[in-house]
């Protein structure tokens, strides 16, 4: 066997910022959609009784001479073991000799690349002056959604924050995510992280106890939950505005009232995961 | 992540025998069968013009708290450059948390697995009187397929060898089958392998250059090629023949005339995979 690049959780988070993720997340989104990059059906298997889930994503972009796979598991039960709910490894092989390049822990590079893929969505698909954004779900997710939108979209000045079950928990949020986005570089040829650092300060982020209250004035709404119901119903949401659904990503998930989709214009990055797995 | 033990090649070797492996393999069909393991869809892509194929097999065994994954990709290009056409990597993750258990080097686990296969469906389907085998295919697979034939069949004493396209190929295997399978260990507690150089010694073998001919003495027929097409035909098969159809393992592979599946009784592993991708 070739050497075997093995790179850890910390190697990771030394390679990667918001800006390069996002640079490569759109040129791979555009090579797919160009049919220059392949994905290959996704293994989404349940444990557990559905509390756990064991998935398989890959696929092949020749131009970059490479396959990937990434394994990724969800186990719900993890968090009260102390032990990380979302594990996951990628691996490369060299696309002309089927040979591993690298192994890769994906946690994080599984949170930046979903934060990209909302981001970039946001930034062809928003107003053009978008100042207003909406989150909804106060996990991990949420904080590298909001990461990413506000790196793409300038003009964003508020957030909201909205636990539909818990207020307490959108307040823990709001109270610490100016902190927490601190510590995610913007990008690696600021390491002091100083205009970063003055963007999230100028974000107002405000948790709100009443979710129809916050979408009426929502510009972007960013949804991340694991939800299995609608959290947003047809009458909140205006004309023009912006929706990232990024919880719904398994069979029974839903956040969007499926009314909103007969008014809505729909776009997907995989139209048939979308219809499978998705909102659609 | 928890500690991922890596296994080299070397390391495989060093772990598992002929006896292990067959024991091994035979009690995970048991599982398979009963309901206790699952096997998840395969991921199957041809590239470089079907010169090359990436495939994943997974599956969990919850009582062996085990899921596993094979990433294995076959590159028949490779050979010319002087590299490995089969590479694969088989990972082992923790069913109760999802966390990694174990990176294993894939390609002596699976030429071990596929020759355990074949020699227990011989062992439990052919004649028990068995004394003939024909082994068509002089690759790397058709080693594995005697060495554990011949282990788990000790009435076997005499193997003709035939390359459908090459007497040349099935001559020179013969030449060196004995010293080769003398270096694949039938038992760890035996690690100087007397008993299996005794019965490696006892063994005749023979090339053909006559398919037909050798076809008509058989007890048992292993075919282990990449053939697309009818090796055997129905005419030439006697009754209570066994034939292990080893090749045909992707949509477009054939070994075996479609009329013999008329009168043959018809055992597989795996109904869905068998229709999809084997023999029938």
């Amino acid at each position: 066997m070739a050497t075997l690049r093995v790179l850890s959780d910390q190697d990771v988070r030394k390679c990667i910022d918001i800006k390069g993720t996002l640079t490569a997340v759109e040129k791979a989104y555009v090579a797919k959609s160009s049919g220059l990059a392949h994905l290959y059906p996704v293994i989404d298997e349940k444990l557990h009784n559905d509390k756990a889930e064991f998935d398989i994503k890959s696929g092949d972009w020749l131009e970059q001479e490479i396959i990937g796979a990434k394994l990724v598991n969800w186990f719900g039960d993890n968090s009260a073991k102390g032990l990380d709910t979302i594990v996951g490894l990628s691996m490369l092989f060299d696309s002309n000799t089927g040979y591993p390049l690298a192994l890769i822990n994906a946690s994080y590079i599984t949170s930046m690349r979903t934060g990209a893929s909302g981001a970039i969505a946001a930034k062809y698909l928003a107003k053009p002056d978008a100042k207003v954004a909406v989150v909804i779900g106060t996990g991990n997710q949420a904080l590298f959604q909001i990461a990413f939108l506000i790196s793409a979209l300038p003009t964003i000045q508020n957030i909201y924050i909205v636990n539909p079950r818990s207020f307490d928990k959108a307040q823990k949020f709001t109270a610490d995510v100016s902190q927490r986005l601190k510590m995610v570089i913007e990008d690696q040829i600021d390491p002091e992280n100083k205009l970063w650092n003055r963007r999230v300060q100028a974000i107002n982020f405000l948790a709100s106890a009443d979710v129809e209250k916050a979408l009426v004035v929502a510009d972007v709404i960013i949804t991340a939950t694991p939800s299995r119901g609608s959290l947003i119903s047809k009458e909140s949401i205006g004309p023009g505005v912006h929706i990232n659904c990024m919880g719904a990503d398994s069979v029974g998930k839903q956040e969007i009232d499926e009314e909103l989709f007969s008014t809505a214009r729909v776009f997907t990055d995989d139209l048939s995961q979308s219809i499978s797995l998705g909102e659609c």
